[in-house]
C-alpha cells in the first residue's frame, strides 16, 4: 500500500501544518474535480485512469509488437514531458542499463531533446546499419528540438528503406487534431496515437507519450495503468489522511518555513531518472511568479558520498522526500570469509535488502538530527503497478500544492522566453525587431 | 584557452564585487600555496600535475594495456571521489553510451556505491559469463559500500578463475601505506596504484583513482595531465584576471547577496555526469557549518523543457554557471525539404554547432532577464587536455572558494553522521549503545 510518513518531518512543522491547511486543500481539490481553477482546461489527467480509450490502448499494445519485430532500436523523440516520463519509467522498471541487458525487446533511445551535433550524430551513426523505427512525440510537432531530430532521423529511414519503407517504420503520437505533425502524418499515412488536448506535456506518461516506449519495452502497460486507477480513487477521496493532502501541505509548509530546496531521495540506482521526472513535474508547475520550492534528485548511498556533507551540515534551507520501496526484487546474501579483512564480518548472513533498509533508517534520523525535515513515502514493489501509483500520487499532490501556493499549475510561460530569443538570434522570419534588440546588448 | 565571463552576472553585483575580495583570494591562495590553511594536510593536488610520479604512470599505462588484453568488462569498485571524477571524465569524453559504443577497449561499469541488492546482482550476473577485471579504489578499504561489493565480485573472480588467476584481475587503488585495503592487496598480491595521503577523495580524479580507469577507455591520459599542469601554472599566478579568483568571488559575492543555489549547466547532453562530480567537489567542500551554496546541475537545451521554467520565473534565489565547449567536435548540416512541414525552412544550410550556440546565447540573455546571474566557463575543446583544464580550474576554484568562507574546504565531518546510525542499526560491535539510543526513538 502506499504510504506516506511525515513523522520524522513533525519536528520542524507547526502543529497546525495540516489542519490549517485542510481549507485550501478542500478547495484545490474540487479545483481539480471541475476543472474550474486556473490552467482547469489542462485537468484531463485526474480522471484519465478512469476514462482510458480502451481501444486506442488495443492499438498501442498491437503497434508495440509491430515495432519490436521490425526494430533493433526505437529512436523516441520528443523533449520535456514528451521524453521524461518514458525514459523515467523504463529505467526505473527496468535498469539506467536497459539498452545493453534488453534482450527480447528492441533497445530505446530518447533524442529530440538536444542540439548538440555530437550527440546527435552519434546516435544516427549508431542506428545507420540496424533495423530501427521512431516514434516522434510532440503535442504541438513545432518545438524545435523535437522537429531537427525528426527531419534527420526521417531522412536517414528514407534513405534507408525508401519513403513507403520510412511510412511504416514512423508512429507519431500527437494532438488529435492540431499542430504541424498531425498535419504531416495524416499527409504522409503515419500511424498516429493521442495526447488528449486537455493533458499538458509534464502530465502526458500515462498517455500514449509515455507508453508507447514502455510497451515497446515490453514493460506491462495495464498494470502501470491499474496502479493509477487505484490510486486515483484513493487521492481522489478528500480528508486529512489522504497520502497527497498530507505530502502538499507538509511541503507547503515547509516551503514557508523557510526551506526552499527539496531533494528526492531513494536507495535504488534505477530511480535516478524518476527524479529528473519529478523535476520537471514540480519545478514547472510552481515555478512562477518568483515562487516555488526548488526541485533537486540524488540517488542514495552513492550521493551520501557527494552531496551527503551539504545536505548534513550545509546551509539548513532544505527538506528531503524519500521513495522507498519495501520489498526489493532481489536478494544478495553477504558470506564473507570469517576474520578476513574485508571488516564485513558483522555482516555475514545478512541480506543486502536489510543492509540497504538500516541504511535508509540511520540516514533519515542522521538527517533529522541535523536539521533536515524527512518526508517518506513507500509503495510495496519496483513494479509496473506500484509505478503507476507513484505517477498519480505525485501529479495530484503537485495539483494540489500548486494551487496552494495560489499559481496555475498547469501553465509554462516562462520556457516561451529561451525560445524567442534562440529564434531572433537565428534569424527565424518575424523576429526581425527582437533580433536587432538582442544583437545591440 | 580557457576563459571566464562575468559580464552577465554584473548586474547582479555590486561594483566591488572583485576588489573588496582581492585581500581575501590573495591570503586563500597563499594558504593553498603552502599547505597552511584549514585542512592544509589535503591540498597535495595543487601541485600534482608537476609532481606527478612518472615511474608510477608508465606503469598505470602498461597495466591499463593488460586490462584491455584480458577484460571483456572492467568493473570499478568505489564511491564518491573514488568514482566520479573517473566517471564523469569518461562519460564527457566519450559518451554516456560508451558501454554501447566502445569495440576496442573493456566496457566500465562503476559500482561499490550502492546497497541496492538489485543494481549489484544485475551486473554480477551480467559479468557472470565474460572476462572481466575489477579496479578497487578506496583510501581506507573500510568504507561499507565497496568493501560489500569487493567482496561480492572478488567471490565471482575466484569462482570463475581460481584464487590464483582472480589475483592477475584485481588491481588495487589505495593509500601506499595504510588501511585495511592495502593490507590485503599486500597479502594477496595485487597489483597497487597509491593515492597520496595528501589528496582527498574529491580532489583525486588526476591521482590512479581517476586515471586508471580512463586509461582502460583508451583515454589519452597524459593530456588530460598536460591540460592541468597548463592550467596549474595560470591559475596558481596571482591577480584579479586569475579566471578561479573571479569564479570564486563571484559566486561569493552572489551567496552573499542573497542567491545560496548554482546551477551548472552545460549544452552537451555527455557533461551531465561531470555535473556530478563538481556536486560533490563543491557541495562537500563547502556544506559545513550552516554555510554554503546549493550545487545543483542542468542538461540544456534538454531541461530548459523541464527546469527551464523555474529557473526562468521561481524563486528569485539561484545563479547559473555555463560551461562552453566552444568547438564541437562533430558538425551536421541541416537541409529540409523547401517549403516542407518541418517549420525549420529558415534553418536551411545552418550547422547545429550554430544552432546550439544561439540557444546558449538566448538562453543567457532570457535567464538575465529573468533575474539569473550568468557565469560562463570556455574551454576550446571535448578533449582530454581541455577536460584536465576544467578539472583543475574548479578544483583550485573550489578550494579559494572555502577558504573565502573560511571553512575548510578539505573536510567531510558530516559524512559520518549516516554511517555511525547505520553500524549501530546493523548490530556492528562497538556501537551497542548508540544502538540502543537509535532503537529508542
Amino acid at each position: 500500500m502506499l504510504q506516506f510518513d511525515v513523522s520524522n518531518a513533525l519536528p520542524f512543522l507547526p502543529d497546525n501544518w495540516l489542519s490549517s491547511r485542510l481549507d485550501g486543500l478542500t478547495e484545490s481539490r474540487n479545483l481539480l474535480e471541475k476543472g474550474t481553477g486556473l490552467g482547469g482546461g489542462f485537468t484531463g489527467w485526474v480522471r484519465l485512469p478512469e476514462n482510458y480509450d480502451q481501444q486506442e490502448l488495443s492499438r498501442l499494445l498491437h503497434t508495440a509488437k509491430i515495432i519490436q519485430s521490425q526494430s533493433e532500436v526505437l529512436v523516441v523523440i520528443g523533449i520535456g514531458g514528451s521524453y521524461l516520463g518514458a525514459r523515467a519509467m523504463l529505467e526505473m522498471l527496468t535498469s539506467p542499463n536497459y539498452n545493453l541487458l534488453c534482450k527480447k525487446t528492441p533497445q530505446i533511445f530518447f533524442t529530440g531533446n538536444t542540439l548538440s551535433p555530437d550527440t546527435l550524430t552519434e546516435l544516427l551513426d549508431y542506428v545507420r546499419n540496424k533495423d530501427f523505427s521512431v516514434n516522434v512525440i510532440s503535442k504541438s510537432g513545432s518545438t524545435t528540438e523535437p522537429s531537427i531530430a525528426f527531419l534527420l532521423f526521417r531522412q536517414l529511414l528514407e534513405e534507408k528503406y525508401g519513403r513507403d519503407g520510412a511510412r511504416d517504420r514512423i508512429f507519431v503520437t500527437t494532438d488529435r487534431h492540431e499542430g504541424t505533425l498531425r498535419q504531416l502524418a495524416n499527409q504522409e499515412g503515419y500511424a498516429t496515437f493521442s495526447i488528449p488536448n486537455n493533458i499538458g506535456g509534464r502530465y502526458s506518461v500515462l498517455t500514449p507519450a509515455g507508453l508507447l516506449p514502455l510497451a515497446v519495452a515490453g514493460l506491462r502497460v495495464k498494470e502501470i495503468l491499474a496502479g493509477a486507477a487505484d490510486a486515483m480513487v484513493r487521492l481522489r477521496t478528500p480528508g486529512q489522511d489522504n497520502p497527497a493532502w498530507q505530502y502538499a501541505a507538509a511541503r507547503n509548509a515547509l516551503y514557508e518555513s523557510g526551506k526552499p530546496i527539496e531533494i528526492l531521495a531513494c536507495y535504488e540506482p534505477s530511480f535516478r531518472f524518476f527524479g529528473e521526472w519529478w523535476k520537471q513535474l514540480f519545478g514547472e508547475s510552481e515555478g512562477k511568479e518568483g515562487l516555488g520550492v526548488f526541485p533537486a534528485s540524488v540517488e542514495f548511498t552513492a550521493d551520501l558520498h557527494s552531496m551527503g556533507q551539504y545536505i548534513q551540515e550545509g546551509t539548513r534551507n532544505l527538506f528531503e522526500t524519500v521513495v522507498r520501496f519495501v520489498v526489493p526484487l532481489s536478494s544478495c546474501l553477504l558470506d564473507p570469509t570469517p576474520g578476513d579483512l574485508s571488516g564485513l564480518d558483522f555482516l555475514r548472513g545478512k541480506d543486502l535488502r536489510f543492509v540497504n533498509e538500516q541504511a535508509r533508517k540511520g540516514t533519515a534520523l542522521a538527517h533529522v538530527d541535523g536539521g533536515v525535515p524527512n518526508l517518506l513515502l513507500s509503495v510495496d514493489e519496483r513494479t509496473p503497478y506500484w509505478a503507476g501509483q507513484l505517477v498519480y500520487f505525485f501529479e495530484y499532490a503537485c495539483g494540489l500544492s500548486g494551487y496552494l501556493l495560489g499559481l496555475n499549475p498547469f501553465n509554462q510561460p516562462g520556457v516561451e522566453a529561451y525560445k524567442e530569443n534562440m529564434f531572433a538570434l537565428l534569424g527565424k522570419p518575424g523576429h526581425e525587431a527582437h533580433r536587432d534588440a538582442l544583437l545591440s546588448r
